[in-house]
């Protein structure tokens, strides 16, 4: 079945936060996600499938039901080692993609199920495969996640932290690599979210409409112009949509140079013991947002304006709150600890 | 089974809003539905039934389960597609109809299911439809959907906004168009509606009973007339119903032709702003609702009373609302708007 | 297995309103069913048993398990149909009975199943008929309606409503006719009702136990007597309940012939206006109820009188209240607005 | 397996009116049951076991599943109506039993099942008896039926208010004769019972505790001597019980000819009224009851006293209330009315 | 698999009440079990182990499931009786165990099951048999009874009540004898229990740890030294233990002696009536106490003294008491009462 | 599937109480486990993952399902003693690992299930090993156990207080050995824990992040390290790493002969007095860990200062606590204490 044409990234009328945090997350998987707050309306959805549709295709092993990498020898699924030993590994072009968890998936829709009967006739493990599966270096985007299962969250966020999906069953376990971009996005105004999940992403963004008419009267005809002729209007943003994605690839090749001086890391931790952030999972995600920021720049230090930008991706949800209170931030702690600087 | 005849849609009296809600969803059907909020006993299923029966036939695949249209290829089931590469599609004239969704639907009943023994043993995919398979290209009707469940509510709002209904099972998926005109009803006095699935609701109008003893006694003698000989009734309408049926048609083919000016768009997202609806869906849509109307009245160009009409079905369940309180929209506002201009 | 004799309806003691109120519906079934208010030991459930038995037998269908009316062509089931087309269609005398639907059935037992496997296998449709199949033409009891199962109380009003019962699964469809006359009781005490399911009762009546020591001896005896010799009991009510039977066949001949003059119908309108009843429901269901009680009167034309009383059986319940309120008709109102006649 | 010898019901110390209560329901069945209140540990389930124990034999069908009566044609179940028209019944002598319903029963359990499959399969109905199979002709028990659930009350009040226990599933039905006498026990500390079901009850008591030390030494003595050595406990009392049994058995065939005068009949209705009782069912039961104690006394007409003792049972738990306070009898209205005769 | 030794009940430091209702109940297990209230850390599981584990041998038929008594010929089970009958029955040496039900248990893991489809093939019943046939003769240990489901300790409460076990289900039932020591242990802490539940436990006493430095240190002494080495341990009480377990089974056997003069029966239904126990159930088991105290005291005689310690045992938790407080025995009532004698 | 390097229990900054208590209990598994408390984001999981790393590896039986040790012939599973009495028992060197007991895992999961068909048509139990059998002589991790189920915790902390783990149905039972460190964490803000589960484990620590810039540049620093390339930083701390592993498995084979005097028992039992702490568990187990940390420091006897740190460890979680309330340890009592010495 044909779709229509997905809507151009470049072509989406400001929302920088957001568009910012799900480009540092594509560049660098590792930062842990985006958590994307916000009003109804607010082309949430549209900006992550857009991002996906932007980036160069990736290698990815024939017929491997996980997209394996065929280059990364530490995250082959079983099947992939095996033809990795025998040589007979064969890689191919595929896009990456936007996988979507919906709220009312269960457990076993969401880790794929072992089929344990055919296990002992046969004696070989038929693993299912479930949204994970499909996940593995690949967006995966939850709408409303703070509608979703507890224990779904918890078997998401066990993924996440380990890139690895095992399935168990009766003693029999299978494994398989799931290391993805995870996107949520929740309407404050529909019920909260867990600490525990809050703290596990990686960065933070509100979203809004926009209050200039003039933006919206550029949304609107955009929006129009796309509906009537998708295919004009894609052509339009083409060159666009190509430099951007080339720049992704590059900050991706950059990254691993790119470094930080200890000045700038005692800053940050300063930074996290005068607002009394819980762990040290916040000083840790906001360095590494700096290190993104900087590749993303071109660059291979991080400057303190790289800090800056970072801890306003990373910090305010991470904020110690009170119990129906949104954790705030409190901003001029942190500009007087830039000013001492 | 013989049905008795339906009640025509020329013959209700009143409820001029409901009516005209109806009509510009079957010319546009992109406008997102309507939401009819009302007291019981004031004819809400009458006239959605009404306004089916009312429509010119369509053309429709023979045999196909999904009523793809064979002029449409961009939208067409996979039996469709596969037919129309072999020049097989073979078209016959079919009538809309209303597919109703009972509030105690499961999600199973309104997805369809896919037999996976079936895929696996025969190596086909075997899909048994759901509702939704029976509602592409027809009119949704869910009396009382202030009282569906959820994840019923999640998988309906999901296939209204992709147009698309996708059913997965163990890795196994399939799709099928599933465009359709969205009509719920709610008495508030039962229930509120989750704002997330306001939003998506395209217009949204309020009925209530007559207030005027002429007009009630014309409701009562038609009714009284209608039930002993429904056959005189429905031809007494006959003509009436002809010619709206005729006027819709045209306005559909219209649609496309007609523009709006800047000035006008700029109107539009100023009182967005001014009202502080939440993101860009309700400018999008009193734009389009809009150009529906001028397209209704035969004109090729909005006028400023489009949009003000448009803004009177598009606006009101979108004002922002404390919990409790009901989305209120300030008139004199958007009366100083318009004088501005 | 044998029963006892049935308790005559006409040695049934006072309780006028509740009898007048059964009559009714058993010559026009299209006013909507009564329910049936008040506290216990009041003879509910026998009145309903009464009735069914007082009335002479009907003509059906041979074998038909919906008790099809052979005069009926317009509302026959799919083998009657058949048939009738074949000129096969057998008539036989069939007795009127009450079907009970228990507070406990389930969804299945109230409006049957289809047996897919059957159906997939041998290619025809085999259906399990439920409650609705054997209330066709019949009284459908209710007893305690106010403890109903909602999914269970939706699947009733539609059946109700439309006349037909029509069961749905995995694509198949099966419908039949179901019409009936609907009598719930309810027990205001044990828990309220929604209101959307008392809109459609057509009549509604409240009974209590008879306050004079000479009624209630009455009461005593009769009951006594009926317990020690239920055969002679009868046959001393016999001459009466004839009489009575015959006068309601009549009463469902007059009735189509019965008329009403536009001066009643703005009374009627203005009533609902005064009394600020929701929708239209009400009206309508007063004029009919009023041209029943003409029949049953043998008259061909409506009095005031009929409004006045039809007003009694069908306003009550109808009146907006407020919540944990009785709704509490406002008679001065209407007495005023029939003086004013 | 053996069981222990049955403490004898006339070694029971005091506690007159349980006695009393379940003596007159063992005569008359069509008393209504009754329901026993009261602190825990005072022999209430002793003494509905020793009841049954001391009643003579009856005559019941043999191999029977519900003991159908030989003698009684109107209430014989299928298989022995067909035995009866072959002229095959064959009687044989059955004692009257104690039938337990535990709380934890579910509707299956008392109902019995049909199967539905060997039905289909062999054209013939295979009936799985439930607890109301057993309970007919015999007493049904429940202990703490204040805990029962709802849907079972319901099916346990409809089945004795017919004296009939109908099954049906998808189409087919099966009925047997229940006909036994209800005995509940509640405690009210531990939760109310729905007025609907304590109406149903045809006598209420309330026991407690002796509060007389000798009393309280003999229930303890001849409790420590039955646990000691019950068959020489039992051989005292053989003469007792004997001469209790046979009285029962006269009275039941008194009881046809007992009658009552007018003048007692306005006093019962009089009575209802000044006590604002609901409904009828009030003085009926008085009335019965009191027929049934002038057989149990040997006597063939009613004297005020029996209403008087009658009243007593019959009246408490159908006074009025108030949410969470127990109905109360006003005992000075009943001594006037008593007085004024 | 090896378990480790068992704690001695000798060994255990202080706790007197708990190590003499335990005691008391092995000797006489119609008295009624014991509830054992208290803190946590109490040692209470491991004294019933130690009980036990300190009883010599009794004699059980070979290959029972039940454990049935050779020589007690009016509670064997069905398969026992039929081998009694051939003369066919084996005797071996079966130790008493402690078998623990435990919180989470369903109903057919305590009562067993019946295989149905078995009995309908076969002809023949085939049970299998649940926590309660394993509890036959032995002691039934519930920890945190109060956690239990209600339905569970309904049947568990009948069970205990007859001595007996039956499983009924469709029309098909199975007994087994279930005569056990119940004994169950709760926390105030986290719940209550039904006063119903409460009043069943013949015996009731709290714990507590000691308060003395002395007995702690011996408490500690005595852990350690049987975690180091169990054996050496269990050797040096070997001596001690055996003394304690002759004692018992002499008393066992001395029981059915022991007797009881009027006085002390009217101190005890004095006693009764002043503290306003509910029911006769109090006062019997304070006698049955006593007896079993003389017994193990080795006396054929109860003295005043056997009445007071039985009373301390038996009466407190039978206090009748408002929500949410303990029920308090009013020791200075007793003593006045025996002051008095 | 390749998994990344461990990271090193040595290269953990801070921590010192958390690393204590895990060393402690690999040292002496009876100490009964760990309970971790704390903010978010303090690497518990690292810690405990590292610890078991860092463990030199012990011997297991070859293809043994639960790692038996073939020296401990007390705690063989059935399959091990079988092969132990034929000699046939093959010893290996396996790791201790971490088994974690997800959130979401039903009792079937955890304790393993039995297949009843198998053994009913083969005659031999079958049985599917659960979490628990992986957790035998390992650490069994439950990340979050204040969110478990409760049936879940009941089955936990039987196996844990037993050593085995037992599963029965229908009459079948099996057992295997179970003894594990259990490691648990829970989020304070997210719930509490039952007391009766509070008391089980042994020890219990509060962790937060560091609160000096110094240290968390440390962890920063090291935590950036280790995810660049953890290959080489694993190699820096190799030899501390090393060294810590002798340590713990001198001190395992130290402990048995560990001693303390009496008057260091007389000063436990009196904390435990003065601090009301329920029961006695809590002065065994401050023994138990004194003599672990004398152990663990190379010592033969236990001293004041042993006590004193056991007590950190132990007692605070066991202070009782009014609902919503911390429990408390009163320092200065014990500071006194100590003093008085």
């Amino acid at each position: 079945m044909m779709r229509t044409n997905v809507y151009p990234f470049t072509a989406i009328v400001g929302q920088e936060d957001m568009k910012l945090a799900l480009i540092l997350n594509v560049i660098n998987p590792a930062l842990g996600g985006v958590l994307i707050k916000g009003e109804k309306g607010t082309a949430k959805s549209t900006a992550v499938r857009a991002l996906a549709d932007l980036l160069p295709a990736m290698e990815g092993v024939k017929e491997c039901r996980f997209h394996c990498n065929p280059q990364d020898s530490h995250h082959l699924c079983e099947a992939c080692m095996e033809k990795s030993k025998k040589g007979t590994l064969v890689g191919q072009s595929v896009k990456m993609k936007v996988v979507e968890l919906p709220v009312s998936a269960t457990e076993d829709r969401v880790v794929g199920t072992l089929d344990i009967e055919h296990a002992i006739k046969c004696g070989e493990k038929k693993f299912e495969p479930g949204i994970l599966a499909g996940a593995n270096r690949n967006i995966l985007y939850v709408d409303e996640i703070n509608l979703l299962d507890d224990h779904v969250v918890d078997v998401l966020l066990d993924a996440a932290a380990m890139g690895i999906n095992t399935v168990e069953r009766e003693g029999i376990s299978y494994s398989h690599p799931a290391r993805f971009v995870l996107v949520g996005t929740m309407n404050p105004e529909e019920g909260d979210i867990r600490p525990q999940l809050l703290d596990r992403f990686g960065l933070s963004i509100t979203v809004a409409g926009e209050h200039q008419a003039e933006q919206r009267v550029e949304v609107i005809k955009r929006r129009l112009a796309y509906e009537q002729d998708s295919e004009e209007f894609v052509s339009i943003y083409q060159k666009e949509q190509e430099e951007l994605g080339q720049r992704i690839m590059q900050a991706r090749q950059l990254l691993p140079q790119v470094v930080i001086d200890d000045t700038l890391l005692t800053l940050v931790a300063n930074m996290a013991i005068k607002l009394e952030v819980d762990g040290h999972r916040a000083d840790i995600t906001v360095i590494k947002t700096a290190l993104t920021l900087a590749a993303f720049d071109g660059r291979c230090s991080v400057t303190a304006d790289d800090i800056k930008k970072a801890a306003r991706l990373v910090l305010p949800h991470r904020m110690r709150r009170r119990p129906f209170e949104e954790g705030v931030l409190n901003w001029e702690i942190l500009e007087t600890l830039f000013q001492e600087q």
